[in-house]
């Protein structure tokens, strides 16, 4: 089973100015961190900041620097330059190629300065990193990427919320279809296949995880989706995702096969009074950590605290989870543009789970939805 | 188009007594090497010593850490300890699993010893080298893996090396099919679309590589497949590989379509002679360049010497590309046991390509060859 064809129209391609705009962004960010640069091997933030992406993540040294008072510099293998030149950013780096025999760390040493901090990209290889080491200038030191910067990707341009917007639709769509399709007496992975396949056919280019979690295995969060054959009387959490034009969607909606208990339905409105109240509480200047209060008093009032075992969401952008993250600790202020998920639940050992998720953004005033189905629990048969 | 399904049958699987002996010979040459210990993040060096193998590689560490005196370690996200302890190297570890929450380095920490060197798999990420820096004990240092210990796993043992064989005749089973297929009038990805269906039919689970380099196409060792129609009296270069019972094949062949010229020729029988000649000089205590020298020396007699523009082998076992390289200055010593391709090729630029290549291991006694298929040059239609 496929959905209907009907990819979103493309959005206009990212420009070299996006790219130039991103990595000076970078730049400031991490000199008003009191760092002297970024380091950036190929990733999500590489991509993110020149629009090059490898075909693979090797042994050999490709390497973005990025310094206040210095132009972008791409340090790539000979091999890869050609490719790397037709990268949309390319135009506004410099590419520095590099061949086999040659020690690409010697190369990369003049770009930075002594006694530096420098920013490393967290996936960066250690066997890179422990080369830069070797060849640096005296003093020159190092941090992790996400810990000096976690926010660098987090705030969203109209751009990369026309994306985001795209794959919510693409997603909701996908959800509107599946409650059509027969649960009963078919295993957790047929649904999952329904999914996968609605989710490519309403424009998804990568699906990521398509969760179908009915009875018991809906109360186990990080069960995927398995052989268990789904019967009348189960409750279904259903989680799926993938990319829209390089952005991702992250849904999750929690049906049941043919009429819920009073239970059932009782657990499932303390699920949905939680993601509305913790969806309220975002706009701009809250905390992290108040969303995901919201969600937890809710929850905790209807007596069922200690069975909401997860935080309450996740940042999402070119990549599925990554800061800004909705927990208790997280005193990161929201800003417009940020985009995550609003996802409690409550998991009943042995019995059953729900789940409710939304991608929401933070608007100048308040917040958007992303996802717009309906959160009541849909009847499938 | 997909080959008779004729899967291997699978050989027995390594046991804990396996992966206890891998740990213990790394330790070992840890130690002959004057380093404390090894940290192994997920990847080749993980599985080859364990056999675990995470779903994902992510920001939560997962690292096992092996030392002269100590008992295996392999910490692990509470997450994902389920399945690490299903691993079939896990009777012979000790898990240590940490929280979200905890800080999994200084968790690390008391397992490394004040003053050592500890080799780190190369593709570690640089966000757990960095925090590993900063709880390790005084005088902790990091070297890389691949630098200080390249020859890890580079001897196979029995298992294995019937693993690597049956990988080269599931690849030599691909070849003689590929040749009765169509080639004229056909693309180029057409003829590699054949040829990853008849790897997988002859029992690959992942198909790596299929370059289909027809006419000038050849003459680019780095060309895959693109949408050049073959024609009549065109050379094609094929070279294919993939894993089969998770150990690698990679073999070329060249044929020409058609009957070939008097150049095609001879620029084939002095690569095949090349080969022949380097295979021949494969023997234990021979140095890995002798090999690539045997193999250059005849081309550079035939005067096509700065045709031939790479190495001439590489390494091959849980990964398609890994030490030791056969490459002039390499002066490692061959020994019983060691897998890698003989692959010395022709390049005209403009015109056609020509490269043979088999996968050897080293015997007691001389070399074996894991391809057995002719080279001579197929004429295919």
């Amino acid at each position: 089973m496929t959905g209907t064809p009907a990819s979103p129209t493309a959005p206009a391609a990212f420009t070299t100015d996006d790219y130039r705009a991103r990595m000076a962004r970078a730049v400031r960010a991490a000199d008003a961190a009191g760092l002297a640069g970024l380091l950036v091997a190929p990733g999500p933030d590489l991509s993110w900041l020149t629009g090059y992406k490898p075909t693979a993540d090797t042994e050999r040294l490709t390497l973005l620097v990025l310094a206040a008072g210095r132009d972008p510099v791409l340090v790539v293998p000979t091999l890869e330059a050609g490719d790397a030149a037709h990268a949309p950013g390319a135009p506004a780096l410099t590419l520095r190629d590099w061949t086999d025999g040659q020690d690409p760390y010697a190369a990369t040493a003049p770009l930075l300065d002594a006694g530096g901090r420098y920013a490393v990209s967290d996936s960066t290889w250690a066997v890179h990193l422990l080369g830069l080491g070797r060849t640096a200038p005296t003093g020159v030191g190092f941090t992790a990427l996400g810990e000096a910067l976690p926010m660098l990707r987090a705030v969203k341009d109209a751009a990369e919320l026309d994306r985001m917007a795209a794959a919510g639709a693409a997603a909701d769509a996908a959800y509107d279809e599946i409650r059509n399709v027969r649960f009963e007496g078919r295993r957790e992975t047929d649904i999952a296949a329904d999914l996968a396949g609605l989710l490519r056919g309403f424009g998804h280019t990568q699906v990521d995880f398509t969760v179908v979690g009915s009875g018991p295995n809906g109360a186990d969060p990080h069960h995927e989706a398995g052989e268990r054959v789904i019967a009348a009387g189960d409750t279904v959490v259903l989680d799926f995702g993938g990319l829209v034009h390089g952005y991702g969607s992250d849904t999750s909606r929690t049906v049941h096969v043919g009429e819920p208990t009073a239970e059932e339905r009782r657990v499932h409105d303390v699920v949905r009074e939680a993601q509305e109240r913790a969806v309220r509480a975002v706009r701009p200047g809250a905390a992290c950590q108040d969303i995901d209060r919201a969600a937890r008093e809710t929850i905790t009032e209807a007596g069922y605290g200690p069975r909401f075992i997860h935080r309450t969401g996740h940042g999402i952008g070119v990549t599925t989870h990554e800061p800004p993250y909705m927990v208790e600790g997280e005193r990161q202020q929201l800003v417009p543009g940020m985009c995550f998920s609003v996802e409690p639940g409550i998991y009943l050992p042995g019995r059953f789970g729900v789940r409710i998720e939304d991608i929401v953004t933070v608007t100048d005033d308040g917040v958007r939805r992303l996802n717009t189905t309906s959160r009541e629990m849909a009847v499938v048969h």
